[in-house]
């Protein structure tokens, strides 16, 4: 008989730490109410002018409203009733990523925030039950929304069947033929969804009239959905699951639980990085060393991983545009490739938005936020199988620009022998991504990186402004 | 502004308990050496004698093999390096269902072990990852089994790229082309993957040359796999991943984890609830529990739950039978519906399987193991809905069995106004069963009871030994 093989357990941490569910943050950490520079104003498509409440809220409920425009309070108590829903499936481990380590050979320390483990698959649920709550509160029939991959559309199922709203999801058409188990989640969860562009909104119709093929997008995704909470009457209100102050405030949860998790270990990082598309993940899993740094204090370096298809932060101009393709969402400025910007279709899961949050935005370009970089998805999903067979857990191909960056600085550490510690976001897990999956194995799948042309055709559609920086 | 929605927070336990790292037991529990009457020999497929341990080597790792003919070792230490992979997603949570509770207005406190949180979705890594170890204690090159829908070859190719292990996987060709997506995982892994019946083993050639269009079953892809294992020269075994008393031993970590957690909280739990096709997750649920049983201390009331169209123990023949279709396995004792009956292909998910595991076929017989009963797939897909919007997670078909008469239970109490607790295992996930969903929500999904001649068809093929009993 051969040896035991041994175990190779050499753990100063456990892998995973758990709060305590009293220990989940009571309060989102609102980062703008710290900023240096605010964020430039949000603009009425019509005047031009800088929002009002006035104006956010026909799309908005009120006190979503309130707080994307909330510059003064550092703190906003989470509500009793969300805490409720937080607590069925929070706090989410901090895993320690022993097993990456070691395939690696590297002294770095790598910790995860791990935000896939709900039915959802993803962070999104952390907003979603917020934004629901917050209609519910407001005696509000229902809520509209759109959605890409579906994560979003999943996730705001779970949260609106919980307060007993009706929701209807406008999701890309693309994502509604190929895609469809998200779809299914959904309707378990009671959503109804529409494939977008559709023949039920003057937004679709138009798009329809000109394109009768288009597979869609989430710009256009948005304007109907926009437009149908518009038409209701008040009463009903949008919800957007990424880009929006509001998004990052409810994201925070993120940072603050890691935050605690590793002051439970006496680790501070000296990296932090997250995927960013719209910015939810990063602006939320950063938020609570963000704060150390606005306030002057010792703070990590932050990176921003983006795909190499829709490079908002690396390619795109800091500048007022749409936030949605049809142009009836206010204007924001930020880092953006033009709303009318389309991505490759062959890109695999999430971050194809055009721009990126304002804050995140904002923060970039003053270079609080240190660093953004972009890959290509066939790297991508190397650093994902490596990952998959190294860690146990599938991940989503967003979250994995996220560990591809991770693997890079922790091969650094090994050049250098530092032992660097390496937070990151794992937002979500790939089991529903597993069409991609299947492309990179066989081969079939390619890097979609736009040239300069491309690039120069979304900037021309980002608006001109006279007067206006 | 109308008044907040309260929380409804009433907590007098956690949501979820999780063990602490250095809680996770330790030792697997062996129920054999505490059973009253010892379950029937395994007898050789072609002496008819019983197995002794050098006619179960060829099949199975040594060390496996001498663990299916324990019978006196009541705790087996979990070696360390199984220890290592088990802290990488283990302890599973103990979730109290509060919102189950309420949305059935009862007053049963209902707890239930959830295993789907790992990436192959389902209890099945907890045997797995135990087989793997083993086989490359012992040197070997690689591992062959079968899967069917695919928890079982995903939680495998998980643990054998874990140990450097080659993987052959049998998969049953109506999974293979309809269900693409656990293959992919599999991929992922490192696996890889043949449809059954397949052209590479003789049990499969003879299958095709009588029914070319065969999509397969569970049982033709044990014996192709089985006949692999058999032709390699000694360099590799055969896994299995239910039926077996190894399995039920392993998966004895899921019931020793649930009363460490329940006797945190000072619940002993009424009721326990498992789901059964071939007895991994309820035999391994129930362990800790039958333990106090089969001492003379007090007990739950176990109850076993199957699919109406694979009803083994409700209306399968306790007796002897072949554990797959091509008869190249031992022949074991339990209840059976024949080795050759083919439940309908339109049933969803797993326990699709003719026979159960000795152990708890024996432990029915001797009236330890209290009830069997059998649902309906569309009132199991019922119940997965409604747990699903009340609790969140999407739960396996396989476990929405358990779900269906946690809640006919709840009810009862909800009748007799009795605060019985309830404990049942949430074996895995639905997120890679959407198309049933899918069905039941179209209201395609139709229940697929054999009438008695479809069971006498299935009898007429267990084989009868004079002499035998």
């Amino acid at each position: 008989m051969l040896e035991s093989i041994k175990s190779t357990d050499t753990r100063t941490d456990p892998y995973k730490v758990y709060l305590q569910e009293d220990e989940i943050p009571t309060a989102f950490y609102n980062v703008r109410a710290d900023m240096h520079t605010a964020h430039a104003p949000i603009l009425h498509p019509g005047t031009l002018q800088p929002v009002e409440l006035a104006d956010l809220e026909p799309v908005f409920c009120t006190e979503l409203a309130k707080q994307e425009l909330n510059t003064t309070d550092r703190y906003i108590d989470i509500p009793g009733a969300v805490m409720d829903f937080y607590r069925m499936y929070r706090p989410s481990p901090l895993v320690r990523a022993y097993y990456l380590e070691k395939a690696l050979d590297t002294p770095a320390k790598i910790y995860y925030k791990y935000e896939g483990g709900n039915t959802s698959g993803s962070h999104k649920l952390n907003s979603a039950i917020a934004q629901a709550y917050y209609a519910k509160q407001q005696g509000l029939a229902g809520i509209t929304t759109e959605t890409g991959a579906g994560q979003w559309g999943t996730a705001l199922a779970m949260a609106s069947v919980y307060f007993g709203l009706d929701l209807e999801v406008y999701m890309v058409k693309a994502s509604y033929e190929q895609k469809p188990y998200r779809k299914t989640i959904m309707r378990t969860y009671g959503a109804s969804i529409t494939a977008s562009p559709s023949d039920t909104t003057n937004v679709g119709r138009t798009m329809l009239a000109e394109y009768p093929d288009s597979l869609g997008s989430l710009g256009t995704a948005i304007s109907e959905a926009v437009e149908v909470a518009l038409a209701s009457n008040g009463t009903k209100r949008y919800t957007l699951g990424s880009v929006l102050n509001q998004v990052l405030l409810h994201q925070s949860i993120i940072g603050l639980e890691a935050k605690a998790a590793l002051e439970k270990l006496n680790v501070y990082p000296d990296i932090v990085i997250g995927c960013a598309g719209g910015g939810s993940n990063l602006g939320g899993l950063m938020s609570s060393y963000m704060e150390d740094r606005l306030a002057g204090r010792k703070a990590p370096y932050f990176i921003a991983v983006e795909p190499a298809s829709c490079p908002s932060l690396t390619r795109g101009r800091f500048a007022y545009d749409f936030c949605d393709t049809g142009m009836v969402t206010p204007l924001a400025k930020m880092y953006t490739l033009g709303h009318a910007f389309m991505p490759s279709p062959s890109h695999a899961g999430g971050l194809r938005y055009h721009g990126m949050s304002p804050i995140l935005s904002q923060l970039y370009h003053d270079g609080l936020l240190d660093e953004a970089r972009s890959v290509e998805q066939t790297e991508v999903f190397e650093a994902a199988v490596q990952f998959a067979r190294s860690e146990g857990t599938l991940p989503a191909p967003e979250s994995a620009h996220a560990i591809h960056a991770t693997i890079q600085e922790a091969l650094k550490c090994r050049e250098s022998g530092e032992e660097k510690v390496i937070l990151f976001g794992l937002t979500g897990n790939g089991l529903l991504d597993l069409s991609a999956y299947e492309q990179y194995l066989t081969g079939t799948m390619s890097d979609t990186i736009p040239t300069d042309e491309d690039l120069a055709r979304g900037f021309a559609t980002i608006p001109s402004l006279p007067g206006i920086q």
